[in-house]
C-alpha cells in the first residue's frame, strides 16, 4: 500500500495550531495534500452543538512555498479555521478530488460517508500536564526489581524466595504468596540504570501493605509497606528521582480493596458500620461484590459519598512523593449492572489531583468511550498498540494461551493488519489522549515481548515502535535484558543484577539507542504521523514538525527496497541516501533533509 | 463482492432470543456460519461491567439440521449464552477459521483487531412500543396536502397562494410566509388514500399557531392553529385515524420556540418574569441564542426546570390525539458550549411519555452517540440510509447544491460504497435503533427522491430499498406521485389531487404494491438482513426469519445475471428459478423454498 500521496491531517502541532484550546476559542488547522491527489477544494465539517457546519479552506501560500518537510514541494497546504464550541468538537475534511469527493477522518480518506466516530476532535478540557508528552516510562514491580538488604521477616503467609535461584512459580499455590525481598530503597540505588535506559518516569506498582507480593489486594491506602520500607523509602526514592529531574507514579485500585482492607473489616465486622455502604453487601446474604468473584477483592460502591471522600482523599494525600497515579482496573470502576459511575469518578478525582499530576487508567480493550472526558489523561493503549505489534511480530509459535486475555493464543497478522488496527484505534481518540496514552510492549500483566517475538531481532523492531510511535512509552523492567515470560506472574522475574547469563547486553544497547533517540528528537516526541507504506512485513512512517521530518521503516522479514523519494540521513541504523534496505528484521530511522 | 460465505449474526429474532432483554437475563446467540467459511470454533466476547467475557459457542445441531432458509443445508449454526449485565451489553464473535481468527462484529468480518465501536449491542433499557417495528409512516406538510374548505382569513404577514395554480415559491421572500390553505380536515378526508398505499402512520409537520407556514416557529404549544381548523380538527383526524387502526405522530420543537410564542414574549417584556430563565439571554446586551442564528427561532435552556416542566406538560398533554412524537433539531436540544442535556431531556421526555407512543429524533448526522440510551427510540436516519441511497441511485446531473447539508451536490457512489455506508452507520446502532429509526427517501426538508433520481425507474428501486430494508419506511407525501423539488421548501408542493397531468400513475402503483409487500411479509419487518453480493450497479440482500427467506435484487443499470443459489418464487417483478436477472435499472423480490 502507497499511503505516500494521500492527503493527511492529524492532531499535532504541525496541523493544529494548539494542543489546549480554550473553549469557544478560534483554531487554525492546516492539511497536507500532495499534489498528486489532485485536490482542488477543502471543506472542515465541524459538529457544533450537536449539527454539522462547513467552514471554506483556502491554500496556505507560505507553508506551500516553505516545502515544509522533506517531501514538502510535493504538497499543497491547506488552511482553514474552525472554532471549538464544546468541550470535545469533532471535525472532518470534505475534499474535492478528480474522482469526485472524499472524506478525510482521523480513520482514513473514505469515497464513502462515514459515522462521527472516526473523527478528528478538539478537546477543551483542561490538557494533561506538560511534562508527559516528554516522559519515557519505567515500570518496576517493587518485589523483583532491586533489593537494598537481605530479606525482611516476612508475615506467615508469604513464601520467601531466592532471588537468582528460585524460578517464578507461574501459577497455581504460591503465585501470590512467593516474596523475593525487593524494596523502595532498592530502586533508589538503581536509578542510574533506568536513566541510562533515557527514561525518566518510574511507574511502581502498589506498595500500600496487603497480603500478596502483587499488593493489588491493599489493606490499608494510609501508609507504604514495611517490607518495602515503610513511608520514609518512599520519600527517599521520591527525593532521589525528584533530585534527577525524574518523576515517579503510584498505582492505585479505584475498583476494589483487599479483603483486609480496613475500610472493609470495619464494614464486616458491624452492619451499622459507616464503612457498610462503601461495599455491595447482599442485605440478604451478607455476601457482597467483588472482582471477577474473587472474594478476596471486594469491589467498592461509586455511589457512596464516603467512598467517593476516602478515595479523593487516597489520591490527593500521596502527591508529592507520587507525580500522578496508575488506575487499576479504572474501566470497571463504578460500573456494576445498571450503575456507571466511571466518567463521575475519573472527574471527580482529576479534579482532586494537582494539575500537573498524571493520571492514567488501566483498560485492556477498548478505551476510546471513557477518554476524551474530564477524567483520565490516557490509558494503557493494549487495544491500539500492543495487540497489533505482538500480532504483526511474534515469533512462529509463541506458545501463549491468551492474546492479552482474547482466547485462543497470538494471532499472526501482516503489517496492512496491524496498520487497520493502529489507525482504528487512534482514529477512536483525540490525538491528546493517543499522545498520552502508554504505549506497552509487555507489563507485569502480561508475558514478556521476547517471549512473544522470540528473537532479539523482532523484539527491537518492536521496540523501535515502541520508541517512535506517538504515545508514551512504558518499558517494562527487565524487557531492557530481553527476560523473557509466559504470562503476567512468569514475567515477574527479579532483575538479572547478578546473572550475567540472562542479561542480553545487546538488547539493553538497543534499548539506549532507541529511548535514546526519541529524548533526542523532538519530532519522536510531539511530530505528526503519517504513514507511508504497508505491506505484509515492512511498515514505513514518518514523524514530523514544522522544522523536522523522520522517516521510520519497520521490517519483520527480509522485502524488496523502497524508495525514499528525498535524500535522507541515518539516525538510527540506516546509511544516508533515498533508498530503505530491504534486509529483515530491521529497524532504521533517517532524517529527511529540511 | 461475493458475501454469502460469510458468517453472519444481527439483532434480528432469528439471532437473538429475545428483543427485550430484562438487565442482568441469559440471551441467546446464534450465528450462522456457511461450511464453506470453515470455521472450526466460535466464541462470543461481551463487555461486563466494562470488561471484556468471552464464551464458548457448541453448534446447534437442530437449527443446522433444520436447514432454515432456502440456503440452509450450506450452514452449520452455532448457540450460545450471554447475560445482558449492563443496560447496553456489547459483544461481537470470535472465529476459528482456516486462516487463523476472524473478528465478526456489526460492522462486518475483520482480520485484524478493531474496537468496539461497530459491535452488535444488547439493549435492556425499556422498549419501544410494539406497534411500531410494524408500522409504515406518512409525512404530510398540513398546508400542503389537502384543503377542506376554501381557505380560512388569514393574517397579514401572510401570503395567500391558489393550490394548483401558483407554483410553490422556493427560496427568498415569501418562502415561509405562502400559504395554499391545507388543513386537518382535509387530511381526514384523503385517508383512503393513505390507506391504499399500505401506510399507517401519519406523521404530521407541526400544528400549533406560529407566524410561517411550517409553523417550526411555534407561538403556543396550547392548541391547534385555528388556520388548521383548531383542536377540533385534531380530535376528527386522530379519531378518524384510529377508528382505522392507523395512528397519528406529531411534530414538536424542544431546541427552540417562534419569538412569538407566549413564553418567549413573557420573557423579553420583563427581565423577572419567571419565562427569562427558560431562554439564554445575554445579561449585559439583552441579546439571546438562537438556532442557528435565526432570531425569530429562541433557543431553550434545559438547564431550567421551568422548561423542563412546561415542555414534559406539552408532550403529554397531546398524547391521546397524538400517538407519539417526532422531535425537531432533537441533535441539538440542550447543547450550547459546555452544556450538553440532550441525553438528560430524551431521557425525562421519554419516562413522562406513556409506554406506547413513539419518541423519534430529528438527526441529519451520525446520531448514534445519542441512540440505545433511555431516550429516543430512533433516529430519522438520513446517514445510514437516505444518503447512500441517493448517491448510488442519484441520476445524471440532479443539479442540487447540497447533500442534505453537506455542500458540493449529491455526489456519485458505487454499490460497494453505498453498502459500506449502510453497513457502518448500521453498526454504530443497536438492531433495535436501526429498526425503528426512520428510512426516509426525502421529507420537507430535502430535495424530492424524484429529483435526486432523474427517472421512475430509478426511484422505483429506491423506493423498493425504502420498502425493504430494516427500518421504518416513511414516505413524504407527493413522492408517491412522483413530484419533484431541488430542495425542501421547494418540494412542499400542494398534493396534485386535481392535476392529472402531476401525477405518475405507475410510480403510485410502485408505491401500493412494494409498500404492500412489506405490509404482507413479516420478513421484511421482522427478518434479519444478510448481504449477500455487491458490485457498482447491483446490491442483494436476504431479509430472514426463522420460517422465511426473501431475497431482494436492487440494480441500478444493466448487468450480468447472478445464481441465486437456491429455488425461488419471485414475489415482486421476478421470475421463479434461481437467476437474478441482469437487466436495469430493476428491483426485484423472491421468496426461497423453506
Amino acid at each position: 500500500m502507497r499511503l505516500i500521496d494521500e492527503p493527511h491531517h492529524d492532531g499535532s502541532a504541525l496541523y493544529v495550531s494548539t494542543q489546549a484550546p480554550e473553549l469557544g476559542s478560534t483554531v487554525t488547522l492546516w492539511l497536507r495534500a500532495p499534489r498528486a491527489a489532485g485536490v482542488t477544494g477543502v471543506r472542515v465539517r465541524a459538529v457544533h452543538d450537536g449539527e454539522p457546519r462547513y467552514a471554506t479552506a483556502s491554500v496556505d501560500a507560505a507553508r506551500t512555498a516553505r516545502a515544509v518537510g522533506g517531501y514538502g514541494a510535493a504538497d499543497v497546504w491547506w488552511r482553514a479555521e474552525v472554532t471549538a464550541v464544546n468541550p470535545v468538537t469533532r471535525y472532518r475534511f470534505l475534499l474535492e478530488t478528480p474522482p469526485g469527493q472524499r472524506w478525510l477522518n482521523a480513520a482514513g480518506p473514505a469515497a464513502h460517508d462515514v459515522p462521527d466516530s472516526g473523527d478528528f476532535r478538539l478537546v477543551c478540557h483542561a490538557p494533561p500536564p506538560a511534562w508527559m508528552a516528554d516522559s519515557i516510562g519505567y515500570q518496576v514491580f517493587p518485589d523483583r526489581f532491586a533489593a537494598s538488604r537481605p530479606m525482611r521477616e516476612l508475615p506467615g503467609w508469604a513464601l520467601p524466595r531466592d532471588w537468582d535461584r528460585d524460578p517464578v512459580i507461574p501459577h497455581g499455590p504460591g503465585t501470590a504468596e512467593q516474596f523475593y525481598g525487593g524494596d523502595l530503597d532498592g530502586i533508589t540505588g538503581r536509578l542510574d540504570h533506568i536513566r541510562s535506559l533515557g527514561a525518566d518516569t518510574v511507574y511502581l506498582t502498589p506498595i500500600f501493605p496487603a497480603r500478596s507480593n502483587h499488593r493489588y489486594d491493599a489493606a490499608t491506602f494510609d501508609r507504604v509497606d514495611p517490607l518495602l520500607g515503610g513511608d520514609e523509602a518512599l520519600h527517599r526514592l521520591s527525593g532521589a528521582l525528584h533530585a534527577r529531574g525524574m518523576r515517579l507514579l503510584g498505582d492505585v485500585t479505584t475498583n476494589h480493596t483487599g479483603d483486609s482492607h480496613e475500610w472493609f473489616t470495619a464494614a464486616v465486622s458491624d452492619v451499622r458500620a459507616p464503612e457498610r455502604e462503601m461495599f455491595f453487601f447482599d442485605p440478604e446474604t451478607g455476601d457482597y461484590e467483588s472482582w471477577w468473584g474473587f472474594k478476596s477483592l471486594p469491589k467498592l460502591d461509586w455511589s457512596s459519598d464516603l467512598v467517593r471522600d476516602r478515595m479523593r482523599e487516597v489520591l490527593t494525600r500521596w502527591i508529592g512523593p507520587f507525580d500522578g497515579w496508575r488506575v487499576d482496573v479504572a474501566n470497571m470502576t463504578g460500573r456494576l449492572g445498571a450503575a456507571d459511575h466511571t466518567h463521575e469518578v475519573a472527574a471527580l478525582l482529576r479534579r482532586a489531583l494537582p494539575p500537573e499530576a498524571a493520571f492514567i487508567a488501566e483498560h485492556n480493550h477498548d478505551a476510546s468511550g471513557d477518554l476524551d472526558r474530564d477524567g483520565w489523561h490516557g490509558t494503557m493503549n493494549y487495544g491500539g498498540f500492543t495487540r497489533p505489534v505482538w500480532a504483526w511480530l511474534r515469533g512462529e509459535d509463541p506458545g501463549l494461551e491468551h492474546f492479552l486475555g482474547v482466547p485462543g493464543g497470538v494471532p499472526r497478522r501482516d503489517g496492512t493488519g496491524a496498520l487497520a488496527t493502529f489507525r482504528a484505534f487512534a482514529s477512536h481518540m483525540s490525538w491528546r489522549s493517543l499522545v498520552h496514552s502508554w504505549q506497552l510492549l509487555d507489563s507485569h500483566d502480561s508475558p514478556r515481548i521476547r517471549t512473544v517475538t522470540g528473537s532479539r531481532e523482532r523484539h527491537l523492531v518492536a521496540l523501535g515502535l515502541q520508541a517512535t510511535l506517538p504515545g508514551t512509552p512504558m518499558v517494562f523492567a527487565g524487557s531492557e535484558y530481553g527476560l523473557t515470560g509466559v504470562n503476567g506472574e512468569h514475567a515477574r522475574t527479579p532483575m538479572p543484577w547478578n546473572r550475567p547469563a540472562d542479561q542480553d547486553l545487546l538488547t539493553l544497547a538497543g534499548y539506549r539507542a532507541l529511548l535514546g533517540l526519541r529524548r533526542a528528537e523532538p519530532a519522536l516526541r510531539h511530530g505528526g504521523l503519517r504513514w507511508l507504506h504497508a505491506d505484509a512485513d515492512c511498515l514505513v512512517f514518518a514523524r514530523e514538525t514544522y522544522e523536522q521530518t523522520l522517516v521510520v521503516c519497520a521490517r519483520r522479514a527480509p522485502g524488496p527496497e523502497l524508495r525514499l523519494g528525498a535524500h535522507a540521513e541515518g539516525v538510527h541504523d540506516a546509511p544516508d541516501g533515498d533508498v530503505l534496505p530491504g534486509d529483515g528484521p530491521s529497524f532504521r530511522v533517517w532524517r529527511l533533509a529540511g
